[in-house]
């Protein structure tokens, strides 16, 4: 059971950035270009960047209403919880939920800086990732630091930048880089090159995990053009099946064994199936395919994958297939797949059959020891 | 356990189809165009068909073979069993492995017939594929009319003739279709589409089961372009977790509602997470996506649905979780997933702890319901 002096852990959280998350902190002479709120004559509020408007807050910014009143029109902050973006708000809906404390990913940013990927100018989009990891830092993290775990974005489509840039917030107290699951899908050099190694070294050295959202390398393939969005989010686990076994049957752990990576939002009751699956098909293929036959696919995935869930029976039904120690727990506030305000509760009848220790490991100290997030 | 008088029924094995299969069936006059084998000069033999060179045996006839022999080489017909191609050897090695039954898709006419579909002249392709049914019904199953269930290609891409030759071979014993697990894929319509309705029809109507393998909607996507091979032969049973939701949330069992489906080499122990996941997202998202609202998706799965599975210990631990109704054995002979000649044994300890009359309908009972296959 879910012992009730243990403390929860989410690792995949989300923080809808407030207005002036950029305007307080990039240069005086990008005040006009920076990302800002402008309001729609509807009432909506939307981010104006680049002369584009992007995002909308929309399933990102539900908890708390009921499924029948979620959609994807614009929204507006009047129409959100203010925890969604006010640390003091967040850290006392966190205490109503029953969650001690959480890793978030940005919101406007995309979960791996997406949104500065994806704009003209890059060296200012360097500027805005680094002005979103001081909010991060100095702002949200800094007025809770026991119940905010420091997650970075940054510039992954340079290399050079990403390292000085982890550098530079490690020394600030950084836990963990959000990174991109498939690059490939983003037009840059897969995980089967060597390209990315400076920024998995310096992790490693710093013992820095890599926070891997699910959709962070764009929607599942293959999906039908004409079905329903919902098929896409019944769906998005799959791009972390995929990020699970390109990983595995890349160089990149043996490169670096002491790296760490952790799925967010990908599930975990597909673990106990993929493990088997890959070490079935490593077991008959591994001598005539271009693959690692040194370490069975699951044991190097126990040594660096970590998964997390909200709902997932199955998954903690099998925890011992996936391994006790690489599981991890989500509430996902404020998306669409949040409990709030039940999260705890949801929990604990989730864990009822789970012994003591093995639950106190899965909600907080799994977590703890991964993102050395220690009091 | 596995009762000892169980009749071990497989539903995804494959033929290699004999030289002679569309020379001894087609007019004569296309005796020079029909799909011939041709003898390299490296003594390996390959199909020729309007005058390409196609398909290799390769990793779908290694069955009996050690995994350090497997690989992407053509072979011939000399190296490999022959119970790949002979019915009677066949037959043999069916008794050798412990199986009595099994359910056989096409090999160099692709799961589904993708062959045929890649043909310029569509009308000799059409005969090619009638020519295989009569093959399969009258040479191949006639040999041994309880042990071999008719699995029928259908020209897929012109609907009007599909349901014909449904119909011509439902007439003489035809047991299931092998179709297309996703036609959007193949440049088709999808299953979001009225476009397949006919074909549905007919087989709802003639009790026949689609049987839809997984690749014959293509490789899985998404993944590192310069990622081994293997990446996809692990990842193939994202290929059925895709069509199940797809399915699911297409109106194609609302329109149909005793129409069947079996997922064929795609395993089970993605199941229950898969279906917890999609009830879950259905919770939250049935109000506001256009997706059918009326019935919780995984009992619509359990009532149209059916698995299969080699290796799946989590599948079969969590058996109840997916439905006891819904799972069938595979022993995938002669491709590298088969075990043969140890299938029975290594199935027996499968189902160690799985009670009898569970194991029964697991290994027998199930597939003979499904595909009305009765002695």
């Amino acid at each position: 059971m879910l012992p009730d002096d243990a403390r929860i852990i989410s690792v995949d959280d989300h923080v809808i950035e407030h207005p002036r998350v950029w305007l307080d902190r990039v240069p005086t002479k990008y005040a006009d270009v920076a990302p800002r709120i402008v309001k729609l004559p509807d009432g909506n509020d939307t981010w104006l960047y680049e002369g584009k408007q992007s995002g909308n807050f929309a399933l990102n910014a539900v908890a708390g209403k009921h499924p029948r009143d979620f959609g994807m029109d614009p929204r507006s902050y009047d129409d959100m919880l203010p925890g969604c973006h006010d640390i003091e708000d967040r850290i006392k809906d966190m205490d109503i939920e029953g969650t001690w404390a959480q890793l978030c990913f940005p919101n406007f940013g995309g979960f791996a800086g997406s949104t500065f990927y994806a704009a003209e100018d890059k060296d200012f989009a360097k500027l805005c990732i680094s002005a979103y990891n001081d909010f991060i830092l100095d702002e949200w993290c800094a007025y809770a630091p026991e119940r905010q775990i420091p997650l970075m974005m940054v510039p992954f489509w340079d290399v050079e930048a990403s390292v000085a840039e982890i550098e530079r917030t490690v020394d600030k107290g950084a836990k963990s880089i959000s990174f991109v699951e498939a690059p490939h899908k983003l037009g840059l050099p897969s995980y089967h090159t060597d390209h990315w190694d400076p920024i998995l070294r310096v992790c490693e050295e710093a013992e820095l995990p890599l926070s891997m959202h699910f959709g962070s390398g764009g929607m599942p393939q293959g999906l039908a053009p004409d079905g329903d969005m919902f098929i896409s989010i019944a769906l998005f686990g799959l791009n972390s099946m995929i990020t699970t076994v390109d990983l595995l049957m890349s160089d990149v752990f043996y490169k670096f064994p002491n790296l760490k990576v952790a799925l967010s939002e990908g599930g975990i009751g597909w673990m106990p199936y993929l493990l088997e699956r890959i070490d079935y098909s490593w077991g008959r293929h591994k001598y005539w395919c271009n693959v690692n036959a040194d370490k069975l696919p699951s044991e190097l995935f126990r040594e660096h994958i970590y998964g997390c869930f909200i709902s997932d029976q199955s998954g903690i039904e099998q925890r011992h297939r996936i391994g006790i120690d690489n599981i991890m727990f989500e509430s996902d506030y404020p998306h669409s797949d949040s409990n709030w305000p039940h999260t705890r509760k949801l929990l604990a009848e989730h864990l009822v059959d789970v012994p003591d220790d093995e639950a106190r490991k899965i909600v907080e100290l799994n977590a703890r020891t991964l993102y050395r997030f220690w009091d």
